[in-house]
């Protein structure tokens, strides 16, 4: 457990640090010569912990409903799952990409903003983050793997279009991005000038595959809504919103809203893991408190 | 213009203020102690800048070829531009929300980044920023009347898909984003503390307005290489990426390579305008030398 006080480096009174600055009072301060102006000034610092957690409950809740909407559009109105080539093979495409490439990533992005987190050994929130990241990766790639196998028994070429292109990129770079990152964050021989060379690319290249995922998971919804509902066969076209549009459409929205909360938790610094050094606030969750 | 040296609140030799502590160093200071030791040290801090200059001119180039690219589709392969409710009307849509949305947008984020802007008046580029964004709200706008029109001549539904629910949303957002940001950035009788209270605001929803927008154009691309690549009438489905569907999904690429290169801009600190307090360095380019 992280100690705490006026002395610690991690601590600091600036606005900028809420928790550790709450950590600080709460661990007291005998060699502080005005202990009553304590008390109003950190029950202000407690606003930035508030509103992070209403963020933190809404990327949560916003996170669960994309993972409903996904299955419930799939089991219910496109026939549910199965292995064998057939559509219901493809079904588990939207299902794994939404909750591995988009719901699970976002949730192992913001780990390290949990300020409940901060006083705490970092190691197994590291392994924690890692682990997350590695389940998000591999439903990623059975996502994939059941639409490529879909394709070849359908005789349909793969990635040809631009929802493919975003879409196997996201997946490329996200692979490429948790390899250098067990290599550079986790392994014990990575130089700490390494991690720190490697942590503002971490931390920009996890926006960005993000930010692909949700374009490419708006355009898959959009083209599998234009794919099925043609208006043929006594179903209602696209164009009349049937309830399946509403729910693909309503997906499509979710999916955004979680993404960019997700990215507000990323950007803002407040909700940063403190150092010592306010230079470093935004890119050293992973390099301090290495070895605790 | 801004006078710096020693004594200036703006100006500071933290590593984060590459220009400014440059400039420094170009006014001389004749009460420096250590002024022998100041040049390597300067032309150390010049790094940030002259990547940052890389970056923009990778946004720049980008951006020109996103508007290359998608002239280049509707006028050679779509049949060119009218405005007489037929496809050539629709044309003007994906030319004009590509314009105005995405590259007229981000080089209008970003323009307060550009160090050279750093030490100079303000009011100027102020009022170019928010001319900037007028115009690139009034082609969306064109944009999307333009598919509007082309939709209520062929009775085709408007708003259904979720490209065009994430569309509008943009542009109404923008929309949004541009009057409060007039009302609250420009408007003299709008208080430094409303001001204060915007900016972390105006940039994030800046951020996720584009992010929005990239999702709208790659789905929108999507869809139309879709609609008008099937294969009949002699021509090559899009499957089989005939040259129409190459250069189709080159602009959605180029487009997200321009969206992440303003977005990597727009959040890397060292190339924010900087500011007399380190905490308020990221989110006070709008309200300092508000009077200069």
């Amino acid at each position: 457990m992280q100690q705490c006080g006026p002395s610690s480096p991690s601590c600091s009174t600036s606005d900028h640090l809420p928790l550790c600055a709450l950590n600080t009072a709460a661990c007291g301060s005998e060699t502080s010569a005005e202990p009553q102006k304590r008390e109003p000034a950190d029950l202000s610092r407690m606003r930035p912990i508030v509103i992070f957690y209403g963020f933190y409950l809404l990327c949560f809740v916003l996170g669960v409903a994309c993972v409903v909407c996904v299955c419930l559009w799939n089991s219910k109105w496109r026939g549910g799952f199965a292995w064998d080539g057939s559509s219901l093979q493809f079904n588990w495409h939207p299902v794994l990409m939404v909750t591995g490439l988009v719901v699970l990533y976002g949730n192992g992005a913001v780990l390290y903003r949990i300020p409940l987190t901060w006083g705490q050994n970092k190691l197994p929130w590291k392994l924690l983050h890692a682990a997350l990241m590695l389940l998000a990766l591999v439903l990623s790639i059975v996502g994939l793997c059941a639409v490529f196998d879909f394709h070849n028994a359908q005789n349909t070429p793969n990635l040809y279009s631009v929802h493919s292109w975003i879409g196997i990129a996201a997946t490329a770079l996200f692979a490429m991005q948790w390899v250098a990152g067990m290599a550079g964050f986790l392994l014990p021989c990575s130089p700490i000038s390494l991690r720190k060379r490697l942590k503002p690319m971490h931390v920009w290249l996890g926006g960005s595959i993000l930010t692909l995922s949700i374009a490419a998971c708006i355009s898959g919804i959009n083209e599998k809504l234009f794919f099925v509902l043609k208006g043929i066969n006594m179903t209602q076209p696209y164009s009349a919103l049937p309830p399946e549009a509403l729910l693909g459409n309503s997906l499509g929205v979710l999916i955004v809203a979680f993404g960019l909360v997700v990215l507000k938790i990323l950007s803002t610094r407040e909700w940063q893991r403190p150092d010592s050094r306010p230079e470093d606030m935004a890119y050293t969750p992973l390099l301090q408190e290495e070895n605790e």
